[in-house]
């Protein structure tokens, strides 16, 4: 039976290391980090998402600015807010909760960030140096993952990795983070995805499996061997008759088939997800201590 | 035995076809491609490689310009230069040869070259660009594969592909180039390095084999599978008192034992090298259209 990868208690501890951080830096008389959020419109997730980073914030002891605009802000008008984020100096790094309206380009957005105020590490200027192995802001989800990683002192060099999606956010950072000649990293790793013609024969031969594609309890017990590390990144909503709320949140991984065989594996809820409110303090932390870009 | 893939032919037609392309745009009265070079002290094979790149201008009907400056040229002079590159209005591409001498740091040079000239395609916008499936400057080498394996009309979709070598110039490109959603791509790919446990056993499977770690006759007949397709990127000298200069150039494929088995193959020297200096041509070309940076 699997050790269970804690994200909740995990994230805590490293919000825990911020704070106290935080507290050391006021007491040398240094500069409170700052972090600000910008939301569009009024989806109910969006919402939420950005009021718990709001208050992660408060549990460090960063300062937080929250930036409300209707739906129908004009895209330049967007673009103007960016650049007066970029220019404000108390302001060390910020967020533009996506998606955003259909007539506003997230791309055109996101380049127009200063690189070194991108805590979300979606900019390609952080993505290229992220792959190039250069000082950056990896983004929330690969970013807890390795903290995952790291904190369960979970061997990674020369093991066999199948990640399954490619996704910009998730699949496409971890091989590149995964490959890297550093800890955690130094893994073989193979990248899957909706072409590959037999995804079980892969994953069945790996150290670690990563899923992070999308589908509920798409990886089943006859797809990992024993002793595998599993790291479920997916989070669906299923019709659930029997929740208070009409759904259950489900993973990638079928959780009790494929926790029978793995030696470690994090649970949906519990394990990926909490991480990646730690891994935006940690970059705002980083900024505002200029440690990425000097 | 495999068909030989001639990059020497492939490189050549590519050529051609940016001088048909010039001739037009000059007969439209539109604006002369300008590549410029920097070249830094007196390395005999850099001489050699912007020589050839000058050389390659003139065929193509390109502009070029070349600028030579002492191994002792002060990093924050060498920075100028960069800058005053990236003002030149007349000036549409233009790269930095490497290596440069010790004092200067490359990183340093490569970021402060503007993007949209960064025709080399290095700098960490063009990087997180390419990774993010974003119009880019691919740099010479992956783009010079992904031409050979579409003017000789290879399936990738699905294929199972090996990369040897976590280069940033090659392996890792690759890795994500042929990962991505496109033709040449859709692969599942696999990227080996030296804490790999078992590369043969990875690449006795692959349908595409690139091999890029940079050691003579590597991948042996042994390792590969029958039908597959074998792209050879090294190119060592290997000292051979048989020959005039004293060495024989090597790729990292064991050409006779592999090309037996393999369906398509490069050779060493004629393969992917000659296409290095096309895919620089090509990029000058989409920058003097802005096709890549509008």
């Amino acid at each position: 039976m699997a050790e269970i990868i804690d994200g909740k208690a995990t994230s805590l501890a490293i919000k825990d290391e911020i704070a106290e951080k935080v507290k050391q830096i006021v007491n040398d008389g240094g500069k409170v980090p700052h972090l600000a959020a910008v939301l569009v419109g009024d989806d109910g997730a969006s919402q939420t998402y950005v009021n718990g980073k709001v208050k992660a914030c408060e549990y460090v002891g960063f300062k937080s600015s929250l930036l409300k605009f209707d739906s129908d802000i004009p895209e330049e008008d967007l673009l103007e807010v960016v650049d007066k984020l970029n220019n404000e100096d108390d302001i060390d790094g910020y967020i533009v909760q996506l998606p955003l309206p259909k007539h506003i380009s997230p791309q055109k957005v996101i380049e127009r960030i200063k690189p070194e105020k991108d805590v979300d590490g979606f900019h390609p200027v952080n993505v290229g140096r992220m792959v190039l192995g250069l000082p950056a802001y990896i983004s929330a989800t690969p970013f807890g993952i390795l903290k995952l990683l790291e904190r369960y002192k979970i061997d990674t060099e020369g093991k066999e990795c199948v990640i399954i999606g490619r996704s910009d956010i998730v699949g496409t950072p971890m091989s590149n983070l995964l490959s890297r000649k550093t800890y955690p990293g130094n893994c073989t790793v193979t990248l899957c995805h909706s072409r590959t013609k037999d995804i079980k024969s892969l994953s069945r031969n790996a150290d670690i499996v990563i899923a992070a594609l999308g589908m509920p309890e798409f990886l089943t017990g006859d797809m990992v061997k024993d002793g595998a590390v599993v790291i479920d990144v997916g989070v669906t909503r299923v019709p659930d008759a029997t929740k208070k709320r009409g759904y259950a949140l489900k993973g990638d991984v079928k959780f009790d088939e494929v926790a029978e065989k793995a030696s470690y594996i994090t649970p949906v809820p519990g394990g990926v997800g909490p991480m990646t409110i730690a891994s935006l303090l940690y970059n705002t932390l980083m900024a505002s201590q200029k440690a990425i870009y000097s």
